[in-house]
This record gives C-alpha cells, sequence and structure tokens, in this order.
C-alpha cells in the first residue's frame, strides 16, 4: 500500500552550464537562460510504501509534514536554488537535479518505518519529474 | 493498457483506536480525533487492465459506472464511515483501511473482462493512497 | 483593487430541520438528511478591497492568515458543524448558513485597513456560496 | 528518472462499430453514439524515462515540445478523429484506440536519447487511460 | 447571497458565417473553421441570487439539478451544437452565442424563487464566457 | 457579455522596499524578503466587456493572444520581475503593483472594439489579486 502526500514550495533558479559559451546555454536553454533567473511554484508529493501500524496508518501524518518541512521546504520555499541550496552549488538546477537532490535529503536520517517509494516534483503543471527512491 | 474512471463521494469520519487512552489517541491522530468527527470529499480512481473487446473498449463505461456506484457510491455516499459502514465497524476508518475496504467491496463479484489493477482513494488534494488489486 | 486569499478546512455536518417531520426533512435535504452525517472539504475564499499601503501591499499575507486561522479554522478544521460551533447551533448548518456565519465572525473584530469585501465558501467543486460583506 | 511533459488538443468524435446493428451500437456506447458526435478537451501526458545529458535534462524541452507538435498536436487539434486522421479510418475511435494511435504516432521516429516510456490520455478528468510505450 | 452550481456536458461544434467566402472564415475562426468540426469538454456554472427559505436553503439542490438536466444538459451533452441545437441553428456556435442561448433556456420557464443571476460556461480552463442574466 | 481568456507566466521576484530598515522589510515581508529572491507560476485572467461582432465573439481569440503575448508574456515569461521590467524598477513588485502595471501595459495601446474590463493574476492558488480596468 502506498500513502502520497503533497507539499508546496515557491523557488527562483536560472539554468547556465559553466563550462558552455552563452551561446551553448540559450540553444540549450532558451528563456530558461535568461540572466536574472525566473522561478515557479513546485509541487513535491513524497510517496511512502509500507504496511500499517496498530493505529491503522502508513505513517503518522504529523511526523511526516514535520520531516518533510524540515529537511525539504525550510530549505527551498521561498529561496534561490541557485544561490540558496549547498546541494546544488555544483550542478545546473534543471528540475531533474532538484528532484535527485529531494530524494537525497529525504533519504539521508529517514525516520519511518514505510520505505520512501517516489518523489515527483511538479514546475509548473505541463512538466514533471518522478524518481524511484529504491 | 490501462482505464482509470474516476468517482466521488463525501463521508465524515472519526480515528479513534478503542484500545488506546484518549491521550494517546489524541498524540496519534491529532485533530483526526475530535469528538464529533469531520469529513472530506473522496475522490477514487477506479484503475482496470486488459485488452480491447469488439466494440474497442476495456469494459463498457455504463456498466462500470452502473457497478462502482452499486458497491461503493451507494454505500458510502453522504455516510458517516464510523456508523455506516459494516466493513469498517471493527476497524479505525483511516483512508488506509477505507482503501483496503473499497478494493474488497469492488473485487467480491468483479464482473468484468478486464481485471482490476488498482485503487486510488484522495481524502484531500494533499492525502492520496494507492492499492495494487492485483 | 481586491486581494483574494484561499483558506481550506474539512468538516462534518448533517441538515435536519426541527420543526418538520422526518419525511419532510427527507423530501428537502435527500442524502443530505442522514442520520450520521457526513462531511466535505470546504475551500474559503476571502476577499479585502482597498488601496495599497506603505509596503505595496493591501494587507500584511501573515496578519492576514494570522486573523482568519484564529476567528475560523481554529474553530471548524475538523470538526462537526451541527455539534462544534455555537453561531450554528439554533440554525441548519446548510452552507448558505455557515456563509453567514464565517462572514459574521470575520467582521466582528476586523483589524484590516482594507474592507472585508466578499467571503465565497465551496462545500464541493460543483457547489459554491457567495456573500457580499457589505 | 522519469520526465512527463502535459499537451492538450481539442477533437470531435462519435462510437460506432460498422459490422453491428444500430440497436447494438446504441446499447454499446449510449450518447457517445448520438448521430452528429460530440467532442472533448483531451489531456496527454508523455513520459519519458532515461538519464541525465551533460545539461542536466532527460531530453530539451523545446525539442521534445516540436516533436509532439508535429507528430500529434498538428494532427489532432481541431479536428473530427473520425474523418481527419488516417490511423484511426479502419478503428472506432474510442479513446482506447486513440491512445494506442498516439502511442505509435510518437513512437514511429522518435528521436531522442531517452525512452518513451508511456502515454497517457484524460478524455475528461473522470476518463483516463494509460499504455506502457515499452 | 450567491448559490453557484456547476454542471459538465461534452459537444462538437464547427464556427463558420454563411455569408462570408472560405477564405474569410479561415481568417477570422482558424482552425475553429476546420471542415469536420472539432469539439470541447463544457464547464457551466449556474449561479442564483436570493434569500434563505425555510430549510435555510436559496434553492433545493436536486430541483435544481433537475431543472437544469432537462432544459439543458439533456439537450446539449454529447450532442453537435450546429446540426442538434435548434436555439443556434440559424447563428454561428461560438461559445458567446451558446452561452446566450443556455441562458435563454434557463429562464424560460424559470421555476425557483430566487433570482437566475449569472450564466458562466468555460469552453476550455482558458476560455471563459460570463452573461448577467438580468 | 464577458469574455475571459487565461495566459501564464514564470517569474521571479524579491520584496522589499529601499527606505525601510532590513528589520522593518524582514517584519513585513517575511520569507518574501529572502536576499536573493524567490519564484511563482503567475496565472493571468484578461476579461473583456461589449457586444458580440459579425462573427458572433467578443474579440478574436488570435488577436487578443498576439497582443497579450505582445504586451505582457513576451516581456514578464522567464523573467525577474525586479531586474528586466521598466514598469516596476520604482516600485516594490507585490503582486498588487504587479496586477497595476499589466492592467496599465494592457490599456495603452488597447486595439479591440470590446472594453478591457478586469485583470486578475494568480500568484499562487492562494493568492489572487483583481483589479477593475474601467
Amino acid at each position: 500500500m502506498q500513502l502520497t502526500r503533497r507539499y508546496r514550495f515557491s523557488a527562483s533558479h536560472r539554468l547556465d552550464v559553466a563550462s558552455l559559451t552563452p551561446e551553448e546555454n540559450r540553444r540549450l536553454f532558451g528563456k530558461c537562460n535568461n540572466p536574472y533567473g525566473h522561478g515557479h511554484n513546485y509541487v513535491v508529493d513524497v510517496t511512502l510504501e509500507g504496511s500499517r501500524d496498530v493505529s491503522g496508518q502508513l505513517a503518522g501524518r504529523q511526523e511526516l509534514d514535520s520531516y518533510v518541512t524540515q529537511k525539504i521546504l525550510a530549505r527551498l520555499d521561498h529561496k534561490n536554488l541557485n544561490a540558496d541550496v549547498a546541494e546544488l552549488a555544483s550542478v545546473t538546477p534543471t528540475t531533474e537535479n532538484l528532484a535527485l537532490a529531494i530524494c537525497a535529503m529525504l533519504k539521508k536520517e529517514w525516520p519511518f518505518r514505510a520505505d520512501l517509494k517516489r518523489v515527483r516534483i511538479a514546475e509548473t503543471e505541463r512538466n514533471i519529474f518522478e524518481l524511484e527512491a529504491k
């Protein structure tokens, strides 16, 4: 059985690969390469898989919310992904790389009996990334 | 190939484990343990898996709607999950347990050529449960 | 200029007019009259009208959220509208009456420079009530 | 890792199997068999699976949009699925058959490093079809 | 106080003004002029304005649903707006004209104590029409 | 009669009033004052009011889209509202000020027979601003 809980945060970023020329970056990322950045309302779905505990739940909602708030939302909400997030300092903050970073941040001290199954992040309602956490 | 059809119902419930103390229930379920209950607009997605019949469909929409209405909606819509649903009488009506009950209700006399693949129930847009029906 | 801020709460209720017979109540309210109640995820939109202050805002988001949480959400979220809300004790908790109660609760000690313009409450995505606050 | 990108088109269709009698078609398809057709706003989700390239992306958004526009949207948007689409000429344009046609159209000259993993098409928010592309 | 109730139907149409040349129609309507038509999932919001009756409601939900189903949905759902709807026979079925027709159909034998205040019809989530019913 | 057409853009901003101290800005704007900015997916609804032309429309969709794209989207999409938009250079880019700027940009060379009635901008689904254009 799987439980998915949805979270939201707003952040800005700019896509630019340091080793490429401005022309290459512009061709690769289009307006996502605009010099002063832009931003999104990100939607993160965290999926757990496991069995029910004595309370009939996969995980306590308050414990889960408190963990995700501390590990993810407090670090990403109303932040600039290029400037404010250590895990993204050495990579281009594409949503692919952001999904990998979020997944790693969640797994590091995962305290729940149920497993972290999947992380899904939507940058806009048209642009969605999904990662099995294994 | 999979066909998913979406249904909605509104119901109330209260989360409380009889064998625990009021303090333990309060700590476990927070405001979901409030004495007079609360409620939700539930969204149920029923997914079938199989191959197309002569009409080019996995299952007739009218037959599927009629089956789900009789087995699920007629029994849960505008009801109290603690008081009105026999399958939930001996368990805490968490959405995890509700998903299991809905899945069992659907499988019992499943009349379609295509298999019941999955049941997904959203309690709110932030709280989603998914169960492989196997 | 108008600013609308959206809030959510989950509650249960039962529609029944004490002065009518069970048959009349059943005819009037259909399954909303079911004996043990049901519930909804309510969406409340609070609209302010006025002009910008020195910060370029109609009202501070944190002050507004804190006021609506104290006056509305803390009293209605995860509650039973028939049993838990004094303002609804002597009326049937239709969403029309709920909208009037919410509007009155908000107006009572309204602390903002901008006016309370309108309250809108959606019981489901199909059932919406709107009230000018004057 | 999976990337899903969402597209929309509006089209009309009529469900009718040539080898069946009018009565059988009516029973099979209900109002979807009405003589002059009807239509929908279709939502298509195209899912790719693979690894990140040098830009930190599974695929360039502009290349993907341009490919899906040419292969799918230019051929289906504001069209009649019975009259305008060669791939559907010999089958009933159920959404099951439409999903198969879209999947085949996308796979034919697939130019991306990442694989086409899945196609999902929603005819309405209640009626959703999903196909593994393999 | 206003009550809004939401309804949905699916229909097809083609935009073409008989008195204009094919070139003029093409320029005016773009792909909405494609010869075999296309279609949409329409969303209709019907808004009533008035005061509460003895039941605490502006209007009975079942009576309102039954009236709108008979006057609007039974005549438009899964139909072709050019071929199937007498009120649209002599005009181009733009959504502007459809909104006017729906409003007139609803007003003709309006049986409710509360007034019909407004009709709003969304052709897609991007294209919305609103008409005061007076 | 009113026609509303919906547009989307993604941008970043930082809220900070130059004449105030860092402490005052922090208290006023909370995390919207974070030093490196953040961003949103903005939704803009442009509403026209008027009567139907010979084509049965309030305005041509293609002309309207082309005007809004040139005046608004080309200037705001994937931009930084503090750094990239001349109209916001001397004010704090709150969404109140952004709504005023968008409204002025649209009115300047408004070419349509129907009037610009209203501009509505949603910063998130919880934070909505509406301005009568008069």
